[in-house]
């Protein structure tokens, strides 16, 4: 890996726990960023599309700062009524600017608080979309290499969103799950189908374990090759705390270092 | 003036010309932006939340740069229905996090595009309310120093904005109107009141060219002192590109000229 | 009654407690709704602009028509990020169509339903700008009798917004607050002074029951007429449920009926 | 056609000439509403989420009204920003409840200005994806039912809107265009397809007389038989009323009455 700039947790013997947070808006608050902020190495912050408001945003990246975790932008579609989740027919140029924009509006809060944004994860539907359309993928790559080069680049790992990512130059962080379940093709089951939540701590641990060595057990039994460098924890769901400490205790007795990707 | 950073027209024999711009919005049009950025020096475009969108900010940064035209932002209320134009109550902090906000995302896009972020002049009824309230004042002038201390900032030439941005150390730029008349305090007549418009163009020009002297003669006869370093141009309105060419054509008579004031 | 179309709670020693509702937006839910539908009369539901969303509308109408709770529909300012809280400066005419609006919307869901719409209550800050200036108290009584003049309004007792709306031949119920203290004008103590809020359940019930009576002592100690037909119940609050069981509780062994007051 | 409650243009010999309208929002202008009243029968006015504000409904439904075209509620996607162009996957519960609201606003107008809704008509990326999807036409059409079962319900001629609303009762109005070319399947031909539009006004005249008589030619030459109730109008295109003008004498040469379809 060399050869890239970016990070790979597999030879560092580390892993990157990114939380979703600021997803409140004005008078309306959501999941417990406060109290997480101490479990995850990355924080990816809302932007006022799907989520988050101007005040929201600075208070999270001022408590992101102060504790150490990696401030990122979590870019969404414009839909505050769906929360970013339901698919939009937006042409490329339409994500680049988008994106630009949540962007820069996240890394003046980071600016303004004398810090530096350190990645961008696309949120809800339009990370799914990008996982899905290439054109898609390739514009939000441009719109954040554009807007600073030395970004590190959150996308499904083994997906188009970091080939495309990297072909742009940029460094990337593959993003894994513990509770979901995979296909063959590295692919998340999808939501609809059976098996595609993983329920049992136990076996979502055993999972995360396996993938930082490298691969993950598809539901059909086949071992699929899989590049583990940022897991991404569910804050608003109940029992995320408690996870959070359960993956940290055990990446800590296996001598896996908790770290956010580092920046060019 | 060599005691403080910013330029200083009535000096230099300068002065900047402004408009505001990129006030479309979706399948919206507003004004004639590319037509006007030739008879300016400095464009400010609206950052989405009295007007504008994304791909209409990328685009108009983009002209303003390959034209030579200082791209600034004009940071409005949340108000797209109302065209930013009605007060709202909001409190300093939130003027300040909304200020960051759209600076930052306005950044953005002149960060892709290669670019740097010239000014800052608030919009509509957040800079009228500027102008009346001190607190609200320092917390816009707040917002632009901590995302960017070299910024100039635009404000209501002598008045309370100008003031509390220089006590902040910001560069400043205090905008005269060509088509509004005075009153004793160097206020701007309310348009409620008779005479608050200068609709002949001759007198409007003879304004601007008593302004570029350092003063202005208020509608009681009186001589106010005042410093001219920015123009406001109207180009919502009919006729906005014929005054612009004779605004040029005059001051070139008069051997001032056009320049957009100098970020630090 | 005869003379007046509305209903007095004096004559008939009734009372209607009231409570805002339907207050979430897309994922974010707000007060618990369902469980307060069982000890209220009345039911003000959000129309969209300072909260709520059709589907949340769809099922909040839906479940207050099922318990037998009077629907109301609760317009407020278009400022979702400020909760409706914050005042604009908004013409008599644009309050006019934000309210024909939003009560046109509410009313859709309740046709939808086979119900009918009982009442009107502005919500936060349009209810206090209507307290405080008459032609805005006139332009939304206007709204509501053009939408339908059989429609009760509910408004401040004492206050401007009754005198307006009775004035055009509205219904009216006359609102009062158990955990406010009052002027001797008859107007609440604002939040910003010290016994704004009556923090003592005992105490709030001595003042319901007083109002029940036809009036309130003030914080001056001086006793004001009042007119109580509908009290406000705080459904976002710790301790509402257990509040509006206390009420309940005490208006019965007074032998006072919770009734909502009837539409034309 | 005696079975079913809706007007056929074919028995009575007559068409409805529609137009959308009231796309304009806050300071944004958009088409030119007030002079195409005069040459349609059929006002669809937008209500407020792809277009359209509180003030702008008030007056395009006091316009219609008072020149006795027949006003009609249409609803869009919430998606100001793309005009309601782009689709959203929603489910068919949210298309109810957005359909109920926006069609309870704009009838809010209607009713206050003494009127009556005649019709709904979806808008953009709603009524194309109301055409590929049963699921959500039904959801459409169930929710104009449960608000005012005697409403036109506008969709395009011979597709799933037409079949799903008359399903549930609703009296219908096939809509056909004058200048866009035909599929074997009666349906249009996609706007990325050479010869999708129809650029030749006396083509398109042509067109509209054939579709009088119950058929179009479709582009392989086949004819198409196809039920023509109601002609859409493009309002913001240059030469709209040229064309209206055109087509009013056309169909008056023919002794084709110029008729809105009657609600129940």
């Amino acid at each position: 890996m060399s050869s890239t700039p970016d990070l790979n947790c597999l030879d560092l013997n580390c892993l990157d726990l990114n939380c979703d947070m600021g997803e409140g808006f004005g008078a309306y608050a959501m999941g417990n960023d406060i109290a997480i902020l101490d479990h995850v190495s990355s924080a990816n912050i809302a932007c006022g599309f799907h989520a988050g408001d101007p005040p929201t945003m600075r208070r999270i990246v001022g408590a992101a700062l102060s504790k150490g975790v990696a401030v990122g932008a979590h870019p969404g579609l414009p839909d505050l009524q769906g929360f970013g989740r339901r698919e939009m027919k937006i042409t490329p140029a339409e994500a680049y600017a988008m994106v630009v924009y949540q962007v820069g509006a996240l890394a003046g809060f980071v600016q303004a608080a004398g810090g530096r944004l350190n990645h961008v994860k696309p949120h809800g539907a339009l990370y799914n979309m990008a996982v899905k359309d290439r054109a898609l993928s390739e514009a939000i790559a441009e719109a954040v290499r554009d807007f600073d080069p030395g970004l590190v680049y959150f996308g499904l790992a083994g997906s188009v969103m970091i080939e495309t990512a990297q072909a742009l130059g940029l460094r990337v962080a593959g993003e894994v799950f513990a509770d979901r379940s995979y296909q063959d093709d590295g692919s998340l089951t999808p939501r609809s189908q059976a098996g595609a939540m993983i329920e049992d701590e136990d076996q979502s641990l055993a999972q995360v374990r396996q993938m930082l060595g490298g691969s993950v057990t598809a539901q059909s039994g086949k071992t699929v090759a899989l590049r583990a460098d940022t897991l991404c924890l569910h804050g608003d769901q109940a029992g995320a705390l408690d996870f959070a400490r359960r993956i940290r205790a055990a990446l800590s007795a296996d001598g896996v270092q908790l770290r956010a990707p580092q920046r060019g």
